[in-house]
């Protein structure tokens, strides 16, 4: 699943690389969504940020100011949407770790959410980059679940290799910057 | 597409009505959610209320306090999910008015929403409240979007008969609250 350069041409865009080497992987994908959207291949949306909302001051009439308030952990996933008829959802991840992905980066309920999800027919999955490496991984939900397992007595981490083995890989260009839809093809290629 | 109470046992449950009316449809739309999520049914959640932050405290080390923030206009609907394979995607209305649902209380951009939904083979629609009749229709895109372009150039709302006729009528009962997937399944059955 790892891409080699087969051509000249892989090598002639680094300016893409390096100018997105800083940028959070959430905003790569929100590019990407927003081009999905644009060009009518997917409608596939950010939730907002879950704010338990405690005081709201009115200062002016019809201007509602938000005066207490704090995070709260999100109960599902960031991203979720429609495409081609089938339901996607998943959420984002990076990691700085050069060798494995860390699974206490995904919360409990996020695992619980990403398997009624798959329990209901729709694909669900995580996308982590590396960002040493610069790689980004579809993985689907039916391989992050063994990890899991896995991790209850064993191995807290996915090892790259492994990520590499099980995982799809995606790339990552100019547009969209992460063109994601293509691993979910191949997903949804394995489908009864 | 009414339903007249055919049955003794249809009168025999009052107090549900009763203690729901003052109720807003959303949060029976939450309860019915909740109940869909621990039968396997269904996996449907309303988004966060999005929030422009502006200011945070740290009164204390690990704790953001939000101190300056403004509610922002939706970009999408406020619920979305997946059933049986399939993308749900609806907003929650309510009117007090008895005789017609005024089509501005539906954002453009909400309408923009459900097009690419419905363009993209998900099924999209409004629910819609009528709170003196304490009626409860499924309203789908593909009907609404005509009563959207009549509104252009006539009538500016949907007659409470046009929705009776166009929408499907939804069970309001004890669990689920408001059983919403039953209307998409009517609907789900006259797909190709």
């Amino acid at each position: 699943m790892i891409k080699y350069p087969t051509k000249k041409g892989d090598y002639a865009r680094p300016s893409v690389g390096v100018k997105n080497r800083g940028m959070a992987l959430e905003k790569l994908i929100d590019e990407s969504n927003a081009h999905y959207l644009r060009e009518g291949h997917a409608v596939i949306h950010k939730k907002p940020t879950p704010v338990q909302i405690v005081r709201v001051d009115y200062p002016a009439r019809e201007k509602a100011k938000i005066v207490e308030a704090y995070y709260k952990i999100p109960s599902t996933t960031d991203y979720n949407g429609v495409y081609r008829g089938v339901y996607i959802d998943f959420d984002v991840k990076e990691t700085r770790n050069k060798t494995a992905f860390p699974i206490n980066n995904v919360h409990a309920h996020q695992i619980d959410h990403l398997k009624a999800v798959d329990a209901q027919g729709g694909v669900a999955f995580l996308l982590i980059r590396f960002v040493h490496h610069g790689t980004v991984h579809l993985l689907p939900y039916q391989a992050l679940k063994t990890f899991v397992a896995r991790a209850e007595t064993g191995r807290k981490s996915i090892a790259y290799d492994e990520l590499k083995q099980e995982g799809i890989a995606i790339d990552v260009g100019y547009r969209p910057a992460v063109d994601y839809l293509r691993a979910v093809d191949a997903l949804l290629k394995g489908r009864p």
